[in-house]
């Protein structure tokens, strides 16, 4: 057998306040007056929220903010990549994501497609891209996605949801800031945290386990249930903690992979649009039959939190809808065959999808 | 306050078995048949075992033998340049390190003295390496020692034992085969294995604690009390889970430091040559004062294996040699700080430091 061959973060800084260190960050990576960086940011920090610190922009620098409110699509990316090719004298020196998963997601594709002919549907799936990205940064304001150390950019195509698995995706530098983070809502700090909590049953419930992802899953388990269980923590740990909580359960799928709740959550996020964060859990809530620790744990810190759920999503569903999310499920093999092994498709059958679908 | 920019580990692969990869990942860094790839081999795998795949040599490659029983010297890392130089038409594809902490900093250190000019001993501190280094491959066969994933590559110099901190140092490939370190004899095993407890304890009641060095140590730790004292695991997991727990410790020093244990144990390596990982350990046994709890355990897991440490190493020190000790241990200012805070020359002084090592 073959082992993955992982790309890491080239660089990482990690502490409260460091977002300040951008600008001598970026500073020499700057490759000439005429090549911008591009600072993609979640709009939340246009309309309700201040940075702590000024974006350090110059020269023929651009910010663009980005809506969070929809899962971040193929269309999307190239749009900004030809916004960008038509604003800018040169290539950009480097693209800065500013946000949530979405962001992250869309910086690390706009950079790949920047020097990547086509569009971004093209490269939706596994080792597409040809060419290095541009340098890119992401600073995560939310915790939980493992966006910030995966080597995937998940997007909604015309045909799928499904990321851009490749080398050249993860990014050149990462800025852990976890007072970015004091701000998020209490219900998205909720979905995005249980994002990770998901992430490391799959992760350590799967076929494709070893003590790679198994040593990262346990501490990130181990955070998430200290965090949204015990909550006797100050903010200020919280927020610490759930930001690295964030990057071990990344690292640990990063070298695994995940299973039956993010399956199906692409589904539904296909067909509804429905967000990352809370898809999972809608999901998660209905899967005792294979995360059965996992699922009572969930219940358990929902209950906690007073989050409730919204109920019958798929009630009104027509057949072809039905028939696109489960297309969508069960196309990501990968992630069943880690969850149910090898035999995944005797285990899991289309009707079967359907009435768990049903349920939601 | 400014936070560290971590440079990382570029690419990481995890597996038992992984090291037959090693063909394949170095075939397209070849530069040109000129450009040999130079393997640095603990030489116990010249005399006593024998690797599980052959080393994928060809056109001018070359593999050299380093004997481990010393501590790396600057010297050591000088002759080999220049021999390499000598020897080669042009300068190497890459460096690959096959061994413990020994020949890994080794490899690191000829990586970037192969684009440095000068002597190995003129870049012992932090940040004084000007070029990148050239591709350099570390290949742990022995777990505990951080090496693998650390910016430093400790060496004793003509006046110091000190690492060639910087940017440069990391490896930009680490192959991680837990089967490599199958035949290490128990004491080493011991020993080595210490060495990362030893990390986690000094980084974990370190001043400089952060939520990222944190979560990494508190892992690691776990991993060496189950792997030291519950020891009810398989082997195959035990070397797995230790090799694993080598690399969460030394990332959680990465981003903090090592303290009392690590700077006394320098001094002693630097005037009677004691290897680091034993060094380590006749130090720590007698470090109650500083780390109760740490030792305690310590203590625990040396009974539970039957190892017995050296006594008297210190017994027939002149008085030069003690100052000598002395010198290099106090020099290491922020290990000192990390353990005992900014007023810690008002905690240690040469005294007392003469007392601890009179004892061991």
């Amino acid at each position: 057998m073959s082992y993955k061959n992982y790309p890491m973060v080239s660089r990482v800084v990690f502490g409260r306040g460091s977002f300040s260190q951008l600008a001598d960050i970026l500073a020499p990576k700057r490759l000439g007056i005429n090549a911008p960086f591009i600072f993609l940011i979640d709009d939340v920090f246009e309309k309700n929220v201040a940075l702590p610190s000024p974006i350090p922009t110059g020269y023929s620098d651009k910010i663009i903010f980005i809506s969070a409110n929809e899962e971040p699509k193929t269309s999307q990316v190239d749009a900004l990549v030809e916004d960008i090719i038509l604003t800018s004298k040169e290539l950009p020196s480097g693209i800065i994501g500013i946000g949530g998963g979405t962001v992250m997601d869309m910086a690390k594709a706009v950079a790949i497609m920047l020097t990547n002919k086509g569009e971004a549907k093209d490269y939706q799936g596994w080792d597409l891209v040809k060419n290095p990205a541009i340098y890119h940064v992401g600073i995560p304001t939310i915790s939980g996605t493992g966006a910030e150390v995966s080597r995937t950019t998940v997007l909604t195509g015309p045909e799928k949801k499904l990321g851009i698995n490749s080398d050249f995706t993860p990014f050149d530098q990462v800025i852990l800031d976890p007072e970015l983070t004091k701000d998020v809502p209490k219900d998205q700090w909720f979905y995005t945290g249980m994002d990770c909590f998901i992430h490391c049953v799959e992760s350590l419930q799967g076929t494709y386990l070893n003590a790679f992802s198994q040593t990262y899953g346990e501490k990130a388990y181990d955070l998430c249930c200290e965090l949204f269980l015990d909550n006797t923590l100050a903010p200020e740990v919280m927020q610490d903690k759930l930001m690295m909580a964030s990057w071990h359960g990344g690292m640990s799928i990063a070298y695994s992979q995940v299973g039956v709740a993010h399956a199906m959550s692409y589904g539904l996020g296909y067909v509804l649009g429905t967000k990352h964060g809370i898809g999972n859990c809608i999901v998660f809530d209905h899967l005792e039959e294979f995360y059965p620790e996992g699922v009572k744990i969930f219940k358990a810190m929902k209950a906690k939190h007073g989050i409730s759920l919204p109920q019958g999503i798929c009630a009104d569903l027509t057949e072809e809808q039905f028939d696109a999310m489960i297309n969508v499920s069960l196309s990501l093999v990968p992630l069943w065959e880690n969850a149910l092994g090898k035999n995944w498709d005797k285990i899991i059958t289309r009707s079967k999808l359907r009435n768990l679908y049903a349920k939601m």
